[in-house]
């Protein structure tokens, strides 16, 4: 996972603390595999990581469900058939098009059981899903599904963020090759040297120059990451854009801030995780409850004890 | 249910009893669901009916299981997902046509699951899979994946069967209108009265022209139900057939034959399934253990414990 990846979740966290919202967090292990040319030993591998970053956030384990498409399919599969139902073909074909294979043509009724599932569990209400433009289809295609009213839910709200800039820059085509990601795992000296070495700068080719022209923090990775995320104080980050404009401030500098926050952030990232115990019982409090469980598959229309009746 | 769902479980339950194998009998309330216009309360009321007959059969619950999609999800759905990505959807639009939503054009990926279940669970080996002609392509499909070798199986063998005759008789379009099936809750009565009012006779139409001429059985509804199903003796079968071509048995009499040995079947598989308890403790023994379901999504690729492992 690079710093990219878990934004959304610390944006998640932040609602969470700001309104007391519940927090449903769905893992398409699923999706992974058939999307991706990786075996299934890899993927729980890199589930497990990600599980662990997860958890290393620090959500209310009271107000938030982790879901795990492969681990919790009693739930998953039977939401998404019913949904499964209410997707033609043709519109997954025109939404994606055409899928590689029937995993691919399936998944979308799966997200839509990801999509409504706090309203399967909890009972209808208004929902919003912080997502990058990107993903904004899933969200359109179970809206439609949300919008039949066979079920009694809202159709969920879409939370659309600009995605941040990668090291090369804003702007620019971002290719994995040129410039390597920060990562969750990176420390203080690697994250140095990746900004360092990496960040794309608005500052002017020569100290001099600087001086007299000022830099652009417009296009700065190093201002950008810090607006975006890294520096909570707002007069902070509009000082640190004044100087940068006027010149008082070198592009060495800011990269040195940026580095700085970064590197805090993930230190603190890391021993949140570190001080985690085994995954199982870390995750646990966090699983859908057997009442959840039962609640979302009988709103979805399941009998309850389908087979114990008589 | 009519008398023509059930033979294919009678003839396992003869299979198994003649060669001691196991038998897997999976029951797809998933794709009733996406295929048939019934809600789900109907469907579910639909399998544990079935379940009930399939329990009367009287298969060996330690060599037997059944699997329920919905409710035996956390299997179905990961192998299920593993299957799906050996497919494309160009496979499953030239084997079955477009599929109109996209539960159906997962399914295929189930059907594999179902197929392939039995080596999953048990390791290796040869299997057959009894079915009539028109799901002979699940069959080829399923066999398409097994044969990719990504999995530790040999490809399931299928056991092409007959159409039983209608009532209407052989070799005509069976409509549904046309005549009453008879179902395995008839009793005797009712049995009496479909055989004799609709039974496709290959008699003459008079009593002097069928003991002048005789009649063929070659097409007779009621010779062909004995001959395929109801009457167990082999020497009885020719001496009526016989008896019926050279016109010493009438068609009405050979009628009261067809109709005494279905409703003796009938008679004897209601007395078992009256004589089940709830279906949730009849079904029990024939459930995949934990250790089972665990083997099969191993073998399938998931590694064990996926999210307990650090």
């Amino acid at each position: 996972m690079h710093i990219g990846h878990i934004f959304p979740f610390y944006f998640a966290k932040y609602l969470q603390e700001q309104t007391g919202t519940r927090v449903y967090i769905p893992f398409s292990d699923d999706e992974k595999y058939v999307l991706k040319d990786k075996s299934l030993d890899e993927i729980s591998d890199y589930t497990r990581q990600n599980l662990r970053d997860l958890l290393a956030v620090g959500f209310d384990p009271d107000r938030t469900r982790i879901i795990v498409d492969t681990a919790d399919a009693d739930v998953v599969y039977p939401l998404a058939t019913t949904f499964a139902k209410e997707v033609t073909q043709s519109t997954v074909d025109a939404t994606y098009g055409e899928p590689e294979n029937i995993g691919l043509s399936f998944y979308p009724a799966v997200q839509a059981a990801h999509l409504l599932l706090p309203q399967l569990v909890e009972g209808r209400h208004p929902t919003l899903v912080p997502i990058a433009v990107d993903q904004d289809p899933h969200v359109r295609v179970c809206r439609d599904i949300a919008a039949k009213q066979r079920y009694d839910v809202s159709k969920p709200g879409a939370l659309l963020s600009k995605f941040l800039p990668s090291l090369e820059g804003p702007g620019k085509m971002s290719s994995s090759d040129d410039a390597p990601s920060i990562l969750l795992s990176d420390d203080r000296e690697s994250v140095t040297d990746k900004i360092r070495t990496y960040a794309y700068s608005g500052g002017q080719t020569s100290i001099e120059g600087h001086r007299a022209k000022g830099g652009n923090p417009e296009v700065d990775v190093s201002y950008l990451t810090l607006y975006y995320f890294f520096e909570e104080s707002d007069e902070r980050v509009e000082q640190l854009a004044e100087e940068y404009r006027e010149g008082s401030l070198l592009s060495g500098e800011l990269k040195e801030v940026a580095a700085e926050r970064i590197a805090d952030f993930l230190e603190s990232h890391q021993a949140r995780r570190s001080a985690l115990g085994s995954l199982e019982e870390e995750l646990s409090p966090y699983q859908l409850t057997e009442a959840e469980r039962q609640a979302a598959r009988r709103r979805a229309g399941y009998p309850d004890n389908a087979l114990s009746q008589q």
